[in-house]
């Protein structure tokens, strides 16, 4: 802890979000080369798939890479630098391309990233043509299609990333496991938003599995068994990304119900509207009084979560303490998280950067 | 040619049939074991999870298996019998679980194998949780996340098959090309689907790329590189594979539009009744004399074909000739595709394998 908690001078705090910018943009560069030169391969003068050849590319490029980041890291932990395993690492994001594409035609999200979600676009595009049939369902199917593309293209990217067969062989149980509790994660968020509303402890379990596992554990495992660390390692490792991944879910279900749309690239509570039972909803719940236990039911009951509905909520769980609290535990993770990363074990530049890193999934706006 | 006609004596027909028996349950049992373990891993003791572990196992053991059987008569060019690669082609079986059970969600199609397709059971089964929300809209994403666990499985049981990594170095091109033509091919039907009718010759197009490379070329390829045969076979097997593949799809238009519902598990006419722009309603409306168009015209604009109007389809395809022109042009195809196999490169018990597996394509019922 001391060393980390040393390490977090201006100048290295500089250095290393510097870092995770530029390997950042390297990621998505080769993530957007690979989807492009595939796009070409399978689309190249066919009508339908001339929107897939700017489409695809472009959704590419949009993301912020934390999952590449955290699997670069991994590896940094036990290996130099390596244009091979940045290869391996963006493979990632392709990975995460999917699950964003299906996601958004199962939850009906008319937007990603400020723009209209891939399904939206190829039901336009289905319009523009003049066709017959309806088209938000031409435009569904389409962004399921897409989205099996990216799935089966992370794994062929990373298979040819350049990384030797032997290093190939220790990531694939991590990335197995990322793939298969991505979709069981997801079944369970279906289930949970089904259910009116889930305990804590539920939803902490789904939590857990979908974004614990997913968005750091994972990846951080992941390039770290590439680069043949050592179970000493990863096991720090496990344990940072647990904590981590909950504070990073924490922060997203925050920016969910508060964010700002301009920045988020979202509706002004996008989560509220899609009553999604999110740890924030299932808190201020947990945390209500009796009048405002009334409230809450009563905003359960809508039919329609319009904006006046969105302000109550939102005030709503300001009043219950539920806002602040997540804060606090958000906190709370963070600090045990970088806890958990042994100097003894954990070499002093990928501390930095889980540091860095950890600042990153916790403090952003988007 | 002379070696194939010669080898098509009723005991060859019958050991070849025989044999593609006992493999085709083999990969059948290979499957259902490899689904059954992954579910058990990611679902035991889940709720949502209960219907997985039933389900998807069942679901994977009621195939044709005709995919792993041609992967596995391509290896049998080059290698001995071996149980991985029995496991090797079995994988492709998984592939096409994924395809069907997302394809059913796209086309809103109830029935798969005479039973409820998946996404039927899942909404029926939200329905009998009681749960608040849509049924309908639970079942298809709950569906479609399965089959993505399908994809994603197919390629971890084809990596852990026990192949040889330099064996499995030469089947990736092909598996993943195999993997990309079919969500293409998909891609490309629904497109076909939405316009009026397409012009026949484009209709081959599509139904090359989503047929006849994905159920007989692709997997033929695939099988013969993993078992390390030379560039003079591969390119017969690919030529017997696109006509092979182009006669498989004839005959499964003609089941679409005139099979047996109590042998194919469909409603009969399920083609007609989706208005599916089929090689046989392409053929028919290329064939219709005068008044045929007029009747055709009218049929095409039904607001709902019901089973009257099916029966009035049904009529006017073999009022035009293009059911028996159907026949021969499977007959044909067929007739080419085993005269591409050359008896000096193509070993004898593969050729009697292929021969078999033709027939059994292009003669069934369901």
């Amino acid at each position: 802890m001391t060393a980390i908690m040393t390490a977090g001078s201006a100048a290295v705090d500089e250095a290393a979000a510097g870092w995770l910018d530029t390997t950042g943009r390297r990621c998505l560069a080769e993530a957007h080369e690979f989807v492009s030169a595939r796009a070409a391969e399978h689309f190249s003068g066919r009508s339908e798939g001339a929107l897939a050849e700017t489409a695809l590319p472009e959704f590419v490029a949009g993301g912020k890479c934390l999952r590449p980041l955290f699997a670069y890291v991994g590896w940094r932990c036990g290996q130099p630098e390596s244009p091979a395993a940045v290869r391996a690492a963006a493979a990632l994001e392709l990975l995460h391309c999917f699950a964003l594409v299906q996601d958004d035609v199962m939850d009906g999200s008319p937007l990603r990233r400020g723009r209209p979600a891939l399904h939206v676009r190829f039901a336009r595009w289905h319009e523009e043509q003049g066709w017959a049939g309806p088209a938000s369902r031409f435009g569904e199917s389409a962004a399921i299609l897409f989205g099996d593309l990216f799935l089966v293209w992370s794994e062929q990217m990373l298979r040819e990333s350049g990384l030797a067969a032997a290093q190939l062989a220790r990531g694939w149980r991590h990335y197995d496991l990322m793939r298969a509790e991505l979709a069981a994660g997801q079944l369970a968020d279906l289930v949970n938003d089904a259910r009116a509303l889930p305990s804590w402890d539920t939803l902490l379990d789904v939590l857990r599995r979908k974004s614990g596992n997913y968005t750091v554990r994972r990846p951080l495992e992941f390039g770290a068994a590439l680069a043949g660390c050592g179970p000493e390692l990863l096991a720090g490792l496990a344990e940072f990304g647990g904590l981590l991944g909950e504070a990073f879910q924490f922060r997203d279900d925050l920016l969910g119900a508060f964010g700002d749309p301009a920045v988020t690239g979202k509706p002004a509570g996008q989560d509220l509207r899609d009553r999604k039972a999110s740890s924030v909803v299932v808190l201020a719940a947990a945390m209500a009084g009796r009048r405002q236990q009334a409230e809450l039911a009563e905003l359960l009951e809508l039919a329609t979560v319009d904006d006046e509905a969105v302000a109550r909520w939102q005030d709503l769980i300001v009043a219950t303490g539920a806002r602040d609290r997540m804060g606090e535990l958000i906190a709370e993770r963070a600090g045990k998280a970088l806890a958990a990363i042994d100097p003894a074990v954990v070499p002093r530049h990928a501390a930095d950067l889980l540091a860095a890193l950890a600042a990153r999934c916790t403090e952003r706006d988007r």
